[in-house]
């Protein structure tokens, strides 16, 4: 096989084989492949894409590319969640307690992530002392005790969507419907859970932002997970506003607990209900109403609220020593009307730009900066009402910037329910 | 500037700018863009093409990446010719001396060329101490003395060329209109001739095999020459069966005597005089007619014949030592019939694994060895005839691939004339 070949023919718009994709991801991983001829070959699979056949050819040969994780020494049926990424996403610190208040066991092995602000590995330290890197015996031991516990990501969960990924991000790339399935749907796989929620995102500030492209991302991932017999369910949820009201490391923590709390903004609360009602329904095969009975209930009891403060404990962090900056700066509208919009993207810029992400794995992240929403979308401002606060450290923002991300008008518009659809 | 939002751009089919091509072109030749960021870039001008003003944009950068040659201490106007390359292509060996023996300066700087047989240097390397390294003293006085000579390309002709042709070579980017002309062009324009005559060749033995996308690439060509007041002439030729009898870099040598002997193969004869008459009334700024008397004049009265003996003589050769394998096996048909076809792309494979051509620049080229077309298209065959003779050394190959290559038919199909058209 030749990998100038497998190019020329999938730039054909030709199928590959199961042969061929093997090839192409244990060279790659070798060095027989190198980086300019994977990402000419990636940048083939952005203009002719893949079918299902070839998708699920990739993932195996990516989920292959590492170890498979096996979770049979934690009881019960267990279940992993996933979002696609979106500004202000804190989901599975909210959606992880609901879940495991149920009695389900929620195991996750987040990363860091580039972007905006960090991932929920990078959240979760901004709580003093909170340890994301425990061995694999405490990581059993505290899931099978208290059914819930968040650490970092092991290296060897497909190596080769990480390699790939690197690769991706830096020779425009990313935009490819396959290419992220197989990414998502690789690491799932790999990471052993017995079911998969979806949490897949569409609009200004998601990696997808075409409703119908997220639709047809959902689909594959669906498919790609029943396909090794997990069954998967897909949320379509929004992300043309940021999510929340808050965003930055340390300050979702802070709105995580206010959502447990049974206080804050709505439409977050509703995303993690459903998110943590098709989790707990799929774990105990029960359907999806009584489910989100039983959530909503622990949301409203506190018992969700203890489970978060029982994890944090465990893993050695302290819930009242929360990284948040004590330099703030109020934003004030410099109009009157209703809030029709909050632009995610530019809010996840701006943030980015306090020190909230990062770019490169190495570039350290400032845990205590963000923006808080004090008004939200479907508010009512008049000039001078506080609609934002910057959290700064370092570094500081332009605040005109900050107000030109509020799309703020004379007539109120209908905004669109938090979740679109349910893809299973 | 951002190479990754530069190939976002052109993957979005945008048009790209006379700073973005220039960033990209110096940005890839110091280093600072990476090879896998071009090889993506170039897989997405593979798909989205460029338009005329890209085009040029890009030419340009790529002349500026190294010296443009001044030959103004050469008396008369000077005619670059160049060849899109194909099997059994040696009209340059046939033209330099039809076009010096009418008075026109021939400045030839060739390459040795990657593909199925060595290029026009590796040809001339096949007579016994022909020397192609000549200094530019040495070149210049040659030229004003006798019109011709033909010395390899010295390294400084459009880098940028060099190194992206090397990436596109093992990343599936080298099938492109624009890409193809842009690097065939950026060299013609560098090496500094007044007017140029291309040979674009289609069919399957060409780089451009579909007839449609030879047209456009020559009009392309056409276009850039005459932007930067070159006037420029392509002729349209097919390549669909080897051009020629002989196949190899000594037995094309020997050819060319041949033809310039006046006897030989007529396909290859008519080229070589449509592409001379060309150059001739360009240099001369006579009309194609005229020029072609003149031409045919000089092929008839041995004058071109004496120019070539005069080029060898000069640059040290020994026109009587041309290496040509004496192992020969002679291949018979196994059919009865008319020769309809011979394919020049599984010809061009075979005389490369016999050792006459090179895929990397590293690899050597053996001068003696290919393969004599003893019958070729339109003549007709019995079982037991001589077709073919194999001049190997230390290889050899499965004479039933040679038969294969013959398309021996019951019935004559008319050939397509050798010339297609002109475009000016």
């Amino acid at each position: 096989m030749n990998i100038v070949e497998i190019i020329n023919k999938k730039k054909n718009n030709e199928v590959l084989s199961n042969e061929e994709i093997n090839y192409v991801i244990n060279g790659f991983m070798n060095g027989e492949i190198k980086d300019y001829q994977m990402s000419s070959l990636l940048m083939t699979i952005c203009f002719n894409g893949m079918n299902m056949e070839e998708i699920y050819f990739l993932v195996d040969a990516m989920v292959k590319s590492g170890n498979v994780i096996n979770l049979s020494s934690i009881n019960g049926i267990k279940v992993d969640k996933h979002s696609t990424g979106g500004i202000g996403d804190k989901t599975t610190l909210i959606v992880g307690p609901l879940v495991a208040s149920c009695g389900v066991p929620f195991v996750k092995m987040s990363g860091r992530g580039l972007g905006y602000t960090g991932g929920t590995i990078d959240k979760l330290e901004a709580i003093s002392g909170f340890r994301t890197n425990l061995s694999e015996e405490e990581f059993v031991r505290q899931i099978n005790e208290i059914n819930l516990s968040i650490i970092s990501q092991t290296e060897n969960i497909a190596p080769a969507d990480k390699k790939i990924y690197a690769l991706r991000d830096v020779t425009g790339t990313t935009n490819s419907i396959p290419l992220i399935a197989s990414s998502i749907m690789s690491k799932k796989i790999a990471s052993g859970a017995d079911k998969i929620v979806l949490d897949v995102k569409y609009g200004i500030g998601a990696l997808v932002k075409d409703k119908e492209a997220a639709i047809e991302l959902a689909k594959i991932m669906v498919k790609i997970g029943n396909r090794y017999n997990k069954k998967t369910i897909a949320i379509l949820s929004n992300m043309d506003n940021p999510l929340g009201n808050m965003i930055g490391n340390g300050l979702e923590v802070k709105e995580a607990i206010d959502i447990l709390s049974y206080r804050g903004n709505k439409e977050l609360k509703e995303l993690c209900l459903v998110l943590a009602a098709y989790m707990v329904s799929l774990s105990k095969n029960i359907d999806y109403k009584e489910a989100r009975d039983m959530v909503v209930n622990n949301l409203i009891n506190g018992k969700a609220l203890n489970k978060f403060k029982d994890m944090i404990l465990k893993q050695g962090g302290n819930i009242d020593n929360i990284k948040i900056s004590n330099n703030i700066i109020e934003v004030k509208s410099n109009k009157n009307g209703y809030i029709n919009g909050i632009n995610a993207l530019s809010i996840g810029k701006l943030v980015m730009n306090l020190g909230a992400g990062r770019l490169s794995k190495e570039q350290g992240i400032n845990h205590g900066v963000g923006i808080e929403l004090v008004k939200n979308v479907g508010d009512n401002v008049k000039v001078g009402d506080v609609i934002a606060r910057v959290y700064y450290e370092n570094k500081t923002i332009d605040l005109n910037d900050v107000i030109e991300s509020f799309k703020i008008e004379d007539n109120l518009v209908n905004k669109e329910y938090i979740v679109l659809g349910v893809i299973q």
